[in-house]
């Protein structure tokens, strides 16, 4: 038996999200039935986190106690060859034997994709949110600013997810404008159910004039989910990262 | 009766090219169903570029006569409610009644979309070419600037494909580098059969180290199309622009 992590990507808009459900159509499910084929045995995948229904991840990562001779290289290409065209693991290495995926992550970065073009842009309905409205970004990173740091973001989280704490340290969130399309990136320790796409909802909101960025700080302080804005739709939604303590996939992504 | 130009996005994955073709669903054929919708009679749309199976457009141009009493922003809105999600009409005025978006074009700009990630990327296998060869940009730089000017392109072209005279004007080609992607930006006065998609193939092999860069040179003065490399495929092609001498949709495209 050795503990193997991989990193993953996929498209989520074919998937009832990260997590098995029976009768439902999961990544986790397509990458154990891979590994299935591969050693003939039920293998457990365990995912640093648990993407919802239409949300893409780039860089979700994930570990299986697994036993086989295949070397990393050799598994990590048989792997590939048995997912669906939409689930790719693009790095693996045989890791110690006590790393958790979820456990051991440090923090993570999710991505948000938003098209400002006037109409929705063709082929890309699932792989990111379109909005009508003109955003300023302005008044966007004004509200930014005020999530950054530890806070109870309640508010920002779907009513009733039951939670030890909802105490949550955002450490950076930053945008991205190019051309028609306006992504922000945001990393903490945690999110809580639904967090990015409420803090999207609301940054949208608050860009097309209809919130005032100082929502945010009022949403923090009251914890009143109806002081942000609305849940933002999952297509826009991608898992970037995972940050580790230790140095993980010494094979970084390829550049060209 | 009035003449209507619009400008066109679409997704070429579930098209069989622009061009109408009994049988099979097009572009063409889409435009002209959505208007027949709205005006109650066969209407005919002439476009800028015949995009093959496959290949996408950002900024296809159109023209077509109309009887309607409809004002160009009403007919804009009414006409993509009626088309498919992988359609959109951005922009859409009335012109001069002998404006000819074939005919009148002075140029054209195709852009061409690389993925060189390790593994073929989730969700984008129809929206770009992946390879899994490493490129090097300096020599495909290099076989670049060889194609610049006014040549006799046959050897990118198509074999067998007619054609009056196989001389283009080709006015610029320029490289987009974004970590894992590559893409290029070529404008000519006009574009041989699969003429962007054997320069693309071409590029490849130079960046691999396949072909050496005076390749590019050679075909161009052998006019022997294997001197040239293969013909890529269409699913990473994108109709950008088609640039008129008169201004053309002065509602530009909405930047954020």
């Amino acid at each position: 038996m050795r503990n193997v992590r991989i990193r993953v990507a996929y498209d989520g808009s074919g998937f009832f999200g990260w997590q098995r459900q029976d009768g439902f159509d999961s990544v986790q499910q397509a990458i154990e039935e891979a590994l299935a084929v591969l050693v003939g045995e039920r293998v457990v995948v365990h995912g640093a986190g648990r993407t919802d229904t239409g949300v893409h991840a780039a860089g979700q990562v994930a570990h299986f106690h697994v036993d086989t001779r295949l070397d990393d290289a050799t598994l990590l290409r048989a792997l590939n060859a048995n997912l669906p065209r939409t689930v790719v693991v693009d790095a693996l290495e045989t890791c110690r034997d006590d790393f958790h995926a979820r456990f051991d992550a440090r923090s993570k970065r999710y991505a948000y994709v938003i098209a400002t073009t006037r109409f929705p842009p063709p082929g890309c309905r699932t792989r990111c949110h379109w909005t009508p409205h003109v955003l300023d970004v302005a008044p966007m990173r004004r509200a930014a600013l005020q999530l950054l740091g530890r806070h109870d973001f309640r508010a920002f989280s779907a009513t009733g997810s039951p939670r030890k704490t909802t105490v949550r340290h955002v450490k950076s969130l930053h945008f991205l404008v190019r051309r028609r399309t306006l992504c922000f990136v945001v990393e903490a320790d945690g999110f809580l159910y639904n967090m990015v796409r409420t803090i999207a909802g609301t940054l949208i909101d608050v860009g097309r004039g209809k919130l005032d960025p100082d929502a945010v700080s009022r949403a923090i302080g009251s914890g009143d989910r109806d002081e942000a804005g609305p849940t933002a739709p999952p297509g826009g939604l991608y898992l970037r990262s995972v940050q580790y303590d230790e140095p993980v996939f010494r094979d970084a992504p390829r550049r060209s």
